[in-house]
């Protein structure tokens, strides 16, 4: 395990070291892992500025094939999935997994790039006869907005974090990216590292196209989010953490976007016909999706929300008997594991809710026990700390009163990732008079599902309102979180000779283009 | 002349009023203007936010309806460019040109609805076979933010003002708005509001989608971004003014995007080929682009960059010449006056700072002398100051000793509107040495023209980086401009019977999609 971190094409090493921890045993792996300072965060984001105009200029098949390298290093990776189940506590299965969607991910950046629509060329014709004033020659496309400060996320040690979702989508934007490794695993983030270093020279890039930085303190990603080169920030992590990074973008003398996807308890709406045919089948598939992976996902159900009467009844027995049988399982850090106790015990202890069931006890560190409370639908109205994300297997039903107490309880929450209705066909009406509620709310809304497993794909959207993430026009998983990245700049009567190629009138890159205002055929 | 101000349906008074002033006399006009309060904001946020879901989701046909309403209601309005011009000291033919900007903009968002490619969808079918795991139905669309705040603009009291390009973006995106009307043109403001309030009306729309907001106090509209229920602000104004919003709206429990398009002073660089072949014509064309309108305008060019020498001398003298004739004209109003002169003032009092030239001296209130400067590159790289914006017709040249320093000064620029290139065939590659900075640095680039004249089209960018405007992802003219005040939802899995008509699976608005990842045929 080679402890470096990576500025450019050099490995760093450094007299100051820090190591990883084992969740499942507390204690330190092997290999010393250099500490980055703010020196070598300037130097990384000097070398990404000179990367810039170079990196965002490659035809889009080079920045494809970049991708695809990418890709192609980080499965030729040896011991990748080993080092990171002993960093992060997940089983084997979930981070084989894990590496196939980051790949995939990457692999999907790549055809959009050849598609050409990211590009989103507009061109609208000189019209030099046009009374009372001729119009010019204008062509808009998008371009990389420059170097992006990425910061690997604890708990998808692969797909968000060193090459994951918001790298694969600067890279494809033809943004450099320098990446601030999560502390939690730093053995992952240099194995994937020198990955994407590989793909660099391979392909015969400049080297500042990306850099790692290591190291625990905070003050290093302060430093990066605070230099004048970064101009864009990809965040997945806690509000905390978040709201600070915002407040650090917006406070530099230019301010600048930060994509921060923070928090949610993803609301599951039981509507009474899906309650009433179905209600023991969603109580166990809700245990399931709310247990999975110790229940740290971004999207995780940590609220439903249903008329109460015998229906929801059923459904909350039948959850709390599949609950009380769920193992623990090893937490991603003892600090998550420490504030998940903490939040349940918050829970807990709060008047007028009822603790339903308790996972089983395990042996063994940062062990997530699974909680189930209830509440009533006043209750819950009266007392905002019910409906906070508490990251890990708990979650909360709501008793309402009748569907109107429902629809306020929803109103009253705040943006979420994700919002779930469990519905028959009979439900329709009531799940209607919901949506335009639940669109303001949440990114995504699915029905008869379970909002945990987010597909890589063009029509995904994993984002949302305040506090979900931080900017809702936005997604941080598929093809669109590429549009984070880019600006529009128009060209007006540029004579050919100067053009950048996406614009050229004869349009050699065959790129799709909107002419005049209609679709170019 | 009707002093109210307009909540909804409603036409309000109050014993609290204003008048506006005539800057050509500095008297008062007559009509006394009722002033909002603050709970009259919340009113008018309020019923933007009952209007929301309704407006947002009439057929994109029923939107274009209504903004072809909103712009023959403009055109039906009598004593408006009368009144316009009393307000601002603008003459008759811009304003009616403006008009007729104003009134296009609105017709060409109700093209662009009908067009259908605004609201975004994808569509990723469900694949139930897929391996391992079966891939859910995916429908991404976009949607309106919420109500959105707009700021009426001093220097286009109809074009940036309460039915201009941020009103008609945000109306078509699906948005109410809540407009606070500019306090030098409050006549311009009520029979502008009073036309979309007839349209509303006609239209049979929710009367929740237009209130006008009128008074003098920053009080009003500090309330108004700081409303919840307002999701997004547009604002065309001062660095001041913009920064003072953009911190309002990131301190709300809930921070918003503001959209403000602030400062610039729009470079034009003389390259040698064409200084040498045209420095004359250059010379005289550049004043008639300054002087334009007293210079008041976003894109006003007040900077040029070119190589020192005898054709840089020549084109300045011409320059200085044809100046020293430039008529003074009205400015807005006393306080922009008074603030050029402070402004040239401060540029003339510069050490190293020769004045070349000063406008013709006329009689009457508020005439803007028109002022010429001149400064070596060295000087211009050391002086922040020579590169704020003075907003009037106010510039400098800047005479660089080589091309290496003109690239250096454009280098450590702001961020920009635009930046003019005049260039001949024989420019080319110095031009193409200094296009990526450009791109760097401002939203349109262009050639052998000038910057003044903003056409209302597709591929237009009105935009930026900081502190050109706040967010250069965006354009505040054109139809990009709608992208704004749209954000995306995603429905996975929803039965047809719920899902909104635009991601329904037969397609029943007919709207062009992404499918499966191609665009459908």
């Amino acid at each position: 395990m080679d402890g470096s971190f990576l500025i450019g094409s050099k490995s760093e090493t450094a007299n100051d070291t820090f190591r990883a921890m084992n969740p499942a045993t507390d204690k330190a792996l092997d290999t010393d892992f250099a500490i980055s300072t703010t020196d070598h965060v300037a130097e990384a984001c000097k070398l990404a500025d000179a990367a810039f105009d170079s990196f965002r200029e490659l035809d889009p098949e080079e920045r494809a094939k970049f991708l695809e390298a990418v890709a192609e290093e980080i499965e030729a990776t040896e011991g990748l999935v080993e080092r990171a189940m002993a960093e992060s506590g997940l089983p084997e299965a979930r981070l084989t997994g894990e590496r196939g969607r980051t790949c995939g991910q990457l692999r999907l950046f790549a055809k959009l790039l050849r598609q050409g629509r990211w590009e989103n060329v507009v061109v609208d014709n000189a019209m030099p006869d046009r009374q009372p004033l001729p119009r010019a020659d204008l062509r808009q496309r998008r371009i990389a907005v420059g170097p992006v400060a990425v910061f690997g996320a604890s708990n998808f040690p692969l797909a968000f974090s060193v090459a994951g979702g918001d790298t694969a989508s600067a890279f494809a934007a033809g943004c450099p990216v320098v990446c601030k490794g999560h502390p939690a695993h730093p053995g992952t983030s240099v194995l994937v590292g020198k990955a994407i270093q590989k793909a660099v020279q391979k392909c015969g890039l400049h080297e500042g196209v990306f850099s790692l930085i290591q190291g625990p303190a905070n003050e290093l990603g302060q430093a990066l989010v605070e230099d004048p080169r970064i101009k864009a920030v990809g965040f997945t992590g806690s509000r905390g953490g978040g709201l600070a990074l915002m407040k650090l973008a917006q406070s530099r003398p230019e301010p600048i976007p930060v994509y921060a996807e923070m928090s949610a308890v993803n609301p599951v709406l039981l509507f009474p016909e899906a309650l009433k045919a179905r209600g023991e089948a969603l109580g166990k598939a809700y245990v399931g999706s709310l247990t999975m992976g110790s229940g740290q996902f971004c999207t995780n159900p940590g609220v439903v929300l249903a008329v109460d009467g015998p229906d929801l009844d059923a459904f909350a027995q039948t959850a709390a008997d599949a609950l009380a049988e769920a193992q623990p399982q090893v937490m991603l850090t003892s600090a998550i594991h420490a504030n998940y106790d903490k939040g349940v015990e918050m829970l807990s202890s709060q008047s007028d809710v009822d603790t339903l069931a308790r996972g089983a006890e395990g042996s063994g560190c940062n062990r997530g026990r699974a909680a189930l409370f209830a509440a009533s639908g006043k209750t819950f109205l009266a007392n905002p700390k019910l409906a906070e994300e508490v990251f890990g297997a708990a979650s909360i039903i709501v008793k309402c009163a009748d569907m109107a107490e429902l629809r306020q309880v929803l109103d009253q929450m705040e943006g979420q990732l994700t919002i779930t209705f469990q519905m028959d066909d009979g439900d329709a009406e009531a799940a209607k008079a919901v949506l335009p509620i639940a669109e303001r709310k949440a990114g995504r809304i699915l029905a008869n599902g379970w909002p945990t497993g987010v597909e890589v794909s063009y029509a995904m959207v994993h984002g949302g309102p305040f506090p979900a993430t931080s900017d809702p026009r936005s997604t941080s998983v598929g093809t669109a979180a590429i549009e984070r990245y880019l600006r529009p700049v128009c060209y007006q009567d540029l004579p050919e000779s100067i053009l950048p190629k996406a614009v050229k009138r004869g349009n050699p890159l065959g790129l799709p283009r909107i002419v005049d205002g209609e679709v170019e055929a």
